[in-house]
């Protein structure tokens, strides 16, 4: 079976730069999130809320990962926190070696907070693990609320799940208790935040969320 | 660039078989698409439309894929019409070889249309020929109006764009003109619908346009 020994190799080969990576932000205490969803989510915006909210209180950088253009990191230029785009030319997720080779970019010594944004894609980017403290899943309400039993992997590896468009959902069939009940059958101690990054409704929450685990990572 | 190579071989397995699924639709005169979009745009609520409306005048066939559950396949199943379900257990799109271990299951020679829905996944499967006619590219309306210039791939082989969700237009930021205009620059001949499954508004556009596929396939 050579395929499946290929593969094999080239986690491996991931593992080992992750472990690079996971040691750098670590040695320099920088909590750090791998942030995952469908395309469309509302990855990019979330980014753009928290950077908004938390920049006077801490630093923050941010990795923007897609296929093709640097749209994503032009939006979080405007808020003046390091900012760089990986395009992956075709290849559906980020892995380690993508991410190592951008940290040049950064002063990981001056930064708490530095988070990285996968492609969108809710299957691939599970598989490779980048050197982050904690994976954060999104999804939307109008993508429906069968995602987390559709796509159990990704659920199973987060720390958080952030269920965003909330403001849609007069407009969808979205059941709320039934995608909670779903994704905690995956991961119980899935910490799981409502929000909505157009109106800013249960941000606050996230926010204290995020206040808490960097005061964690420095105590440590 | 040994890794390069194992992919090369694994494009050409796919196609060789991709041919011989083809050589199958072709000698039975069916007329076969492959329906792609992100996670929860909204593939299976327009087979429900589609298979509703058509089914008196067309044979139909639809064949189900996801990572995990058979949700999708029954959801066809109510229609009374032939349906599996492959489940990928992981894999991020379908390829040649699943859909040719799954074609005993129906008579071509009694069809007219069959659908393969593909894992929900705007990257991965565009890479994948599975023997199709036509490739049909699927967005809603909250995922945002930037798909098609953040994942071309998937746009430039497709030889249909249903933009779905149109009753969402009123709660999102979507652009309908620059959607279009940003996917004509990619796929010049495309041809683009604006549906909304839930209240089946440009739902016979669509219909039309498949029953003309189909006309011309009979004819060929």
């Amino acid at each position: 079976m050579t395929k499946v020994k290929v593969f094999t190799n080239i986690l491996k080969a991931n593992d080992a730069l992750a472990r690079k990576n996971k040691k750098l932000f670590n040695s320099n205490g920088v909590y750090t999130i791998n942030l995952m969803s469908s395309p469309g989510s509302g990855k990019t915006s979330l980014l753009e809320r928290t950077v908004d909210a938390l920049k006077d209180e801490l630093k923050i950088a941010v990795l923007e990962g897609d296929l093709q253009t640097a749209n994503d990191a032009k939006r979080i230029e405007k808020y003046n926190i390091p900012v760089t785009q990986i395009n992956t030319d075709g290849a559906c997720h980020l892995d380690a070696n993508m991410i190592d080779s951008a940290l040049d970019f950064y002063n990981f010594k001056e930064l708490d907070l530095f988070v990285i944004e996968n492609v969108g894609n809710l299957v691939c980017p599970a598989g490779f693990d980048l050197g982050e403290d904690d994976r954060v899943v999104m999804v939307s309400t109008p993508e429906g609320d069968d995602k987390p039993v559709k796509y159990p992997i990704m659920f199973r590896k987060a720390a958080v799940l952030l269920i965003n468009k909330i403001d849609l959902l007069p407009y969808t069939d979205f059941n709320l208790s039934k995608a909670k009940e779903d994704s905690l059958k995956i991961k119980p101690d899935l910490k799981i935040f409502e929000i909505s990054c157009k109106t800013g409704e249960g941000l606050d929450g996230w926010f204290d969320w995020l206040r808490e685990q960097i005061k964690k990572k420095l105590d440590s």
